[in-house]
């Protein structure tokens, strides 16, 4: 039967998923194309709260570059919307399914193509599980920085495409500068390479960055070339407590203006560190109003931990605690790396922050969530990726209750509204997805939003690309 | 009077450059507006050979951001071509006039408005020459790592426009990886804020990078945020001589793989090491096949030459010489320095390519260009980044025989197919201009092309960007 294209639009109805499943069945084996509604289900939200999904019409697992133009061909010929998926940690909504649309996810292209040690690259398909590119380098001596917290799980792809940070970026930078050269399939299925496999190459418009970053809005990526780092020593790490968090960030403005360069400098918050305690029992004081932890992977990290340590202790730091060893080191790290999960033991649900301010800011950003916790009575903690001004600070409220719901809602919207204040961004690298469309205006201003749409239409002019994110 | 619109296209007349010059003067100072030809010329030029440039209609030298977007607004109305200049070092025609066009310099726009040590930011205008932002953020302990060969004169518009390396990339990456944020006055004169003033932050597509390396042709950079680095140690020097280009090639291989991480890492061929020689008696051995140097700037600079040294004698190295300190450090590196000059004291003019291979394969691109250099009987010296795999092939030649220039083309465009062919680049860290536009098509294949142009279109409508580069 031949529809019309009203009807192909309206896409919840039994014909129009009829006729794409027939469609998608042509260049795809049976089972990659899942249609059972008790499977699609799963596949309709990443991590985020607060962000409406709606239900997909079908989820494609292409295993090949080719299977994915067919499904980029098909839902440009059947106007389709598609969203492009990874392991669903994303914390932004930017994958969670449109009603009617295909999710696509990548998780079955996981294969590492090539690791090599002289060029200091990797290939891989989107599927790859950071974690697993991780280990497979390291087994080269060499090293892939971006390291989310989601890294046993998050998926190469997914980093790509919401440029994904981590621990590490205070010394080693974000996904973004990692990425030399992608294959992208394009929303009409043509196939297109950007970039390099060399160290350097300014050969036209720099699309690879472009791709990243972009939330599966511009095109799928279906291969990627990383660039990689020799190995770095283990770090060894340095535990400081404050009286105030206005004393911690004093520390970490003298920390970065005097020249060091840990490879991790994290801060947790009373709240967080209180939470900690409270789930670990790790004995950390509670009198504590704020946590550093500093560390250094260098050729004499216990030097530069003494060095940071006098630093800490000029700007008020109340006991200083440098690691022995790499196994205490670990042990100081799980204070931080539990923080997230204690603070959703507070009350069952969190909602996690993302807001990026000047490092000379951060003290002030700090004061200002305490003030917005305090007039809307709830318990906020703050993480942060101190050295990087990139802070987390993390709602705790009861889902059940509806006015806590709205306050914790408001509070969000203060706290994005207070980075911007600071010269701040909105999002430091969670991405804007569904949650933060609305403050990516205000971020971008008028002009900005105008060309970024411009943009989009010159490679997505029918809107199908994980359409109602990021605008 | 009244013009039509193609009266005001066909910009070659007296009529058409008395309404510009009009328009143009009411919103800029009479001394921000040159138009006497034998000043207009001088502004005609980069730095390039074998590039065709035009006369400028007028040359203006905006003072601040809404002179420039008075000159933006003025272009677009009367539909004349804009081509924007820094300090016209470039080395591929991307700064060349096209007739009848507005030259908009922006060497007036040279103020460097803030310097954050602890942000390690810098906020420049664009005319700001790269080495006295160098030293001037060298007062605060901080390091801005871009430093192309043109650094005492070459501004960080230009910088940006172009996506400039240099010496330090091999640790320390390109420009691209040092802007943060732009302002940008686009085509019809509307000024768009791009990226952020934080350490991390993914709020929308990064059109940060799109303009970088984007040769002036989406919108003018009229300020910029660069991030800086804390100043490292003074780097220590070492010097190897091999027997042949492939030994050396093969030392460079073992050192990355090895994971080095050099300063610097910098090859001469035979020809460079011979030119040098005859130019500046630096005594370096005429039997030397090849000359490499590697630099280290970390806390224990002589342990590591001492280990790359080994690695230089097991790729067979015939003599290797470490610098004791930093003053015969800067000696050694004076052989680099004096590469280009030497080269084209050999026949008068140089043309130097830029072309880019993955380091695995640089022994390759050595050989290949010495097979093109016998086979058009030509002169072509090799120095190259080579720890980036990013070669200088530099052929010199007689412009005054009109035969040897034909070969010089000629092997120019071998030279840019070799790099191809063995999965580089056409350009590392030059730009594309007028010189190599028809090889842009052939590395980014037609969908890439296409996209490209997309992107164009979206910034610059009308086409009044520095047309005729790039594409």
């Amino acid at each position: 039967m031949i529809m019309s294209r009203s009807e192909a639009r309206h896409n919840d109805g039994s014909v129009v998923t009829g006729t794409l499943l027939d469609r998608l069945l042509t260049g795809l084996p049976a089972e990659a194309v899942l249609t059972d509604p008790d499977v699609t289900v799963s596949y309709a939200n990443d991590m985020a709260s607060f962000c409406p999904a709606g239900a997909p019409a079908v989820v494609v697992l292409p295993r090949t570059v080719e299977e994915v133009q067919h499904v980029m061909r098909t839902a440009s010929e059947l106007r389709v919307p598609v969203v492009p998926q990874g392991a669903r940690t994303g914390l932004s909504g930017g994958a969670n399914a449109s009603d009617g649309c295909i999710v696509l996810s990548l998780t079955k292209m996981d294969r590492i193509l090539e690791i090599n040690p002289v060029d200091r690259i990797a290939v891989v398909e989107p599927g790859v599980v950071n974690a697993t590119l991780s280990r497979a380098v390291g087994e080269h001596g060499l090293y892939y920085p971006p390291d989310p917290s989601s890294w046993e799980m998050c998926t190469i792809g997914g980093n790509i495409g919401t440029a994904s940070g981590g621990l590490c970026c205070v010394k080693y930078g974000v996904t973004a500068e990692y990425v030399l050269g992608l294959d992208v399939v394009l929303a009409d299925g043509r196939l297109m390479s950007t970039g390099r496999r060399t160290a350097k190459g300014v050969a036209g418009y720099d699309l690879t960055r472009l791709f990243v970053g972009s939330e599966g809005s511009l095109g799928i990526v279906v291969r990627a070339i990383l660039a990689l780092k020799p190995q770095p020593p283990q770090q060894l790490v340095l535990a400081a407590e404050f009286a105030s968090g206005a004393a911690a960030c004093d520390a970490v403005c003298r920390i970065m203006a005097g020249g060091h360069v840990p490879s991790l400098l994290e801060l947790m918050d009373r709240t967080t560190v209180r939470a900690v305690n409270d789930l670990a029992h790790m004995g950390l004081p509670d009198t504590t109003e704020a946590l550093l932890l500093a560390a250094f992977d260098t050729a004499d990290p216990a030097a530069d931990l003494a060095a940071v340590g006098a630093l800490c202790e000029a700007a008020g730091a109340t006991q200083v605690v440098p690691a022995d060893d790499f196994a205490e080191s670990e042990l100081l790290l799980q204070a931080r790396r539990s923080s997230l999960v204690a603070l959703e033991a507070v009350k069952g649900t969190t909602m996690i922050d993302d807001v990026c301010v000047p490092r000379s800011r951060l003290a002030e950003m700090l004061e200002g969530v305490e003030r917005i916790a305090d007039k809307h009575r709830l318990t906020i903690g703050v993480v942060a990726h101190a050295g990087d001004g990139n802070t987390h600070p993390t709602v705790c409220f009861d889902a059940q209750d509806p006015d806590e719901c709205r306050r914790a809602r408001e509070s969000f919207d203060e706290i994005m509204g207070l980075g911007l204040e600071l010269g701040g961004t909105i999002t430091g690298e969670h991405g804007v997805g569904v949650l933060k469309k609305e403050w990516l205006a205000r971020e971008l201003g008028p002009v900005g939003v105008e060309m970024q749409r411009a943009v989009k239409a010159a490679f997505d002019p029918l809107g199908i690309l994980n359409p109602g994110k990021l605008f």
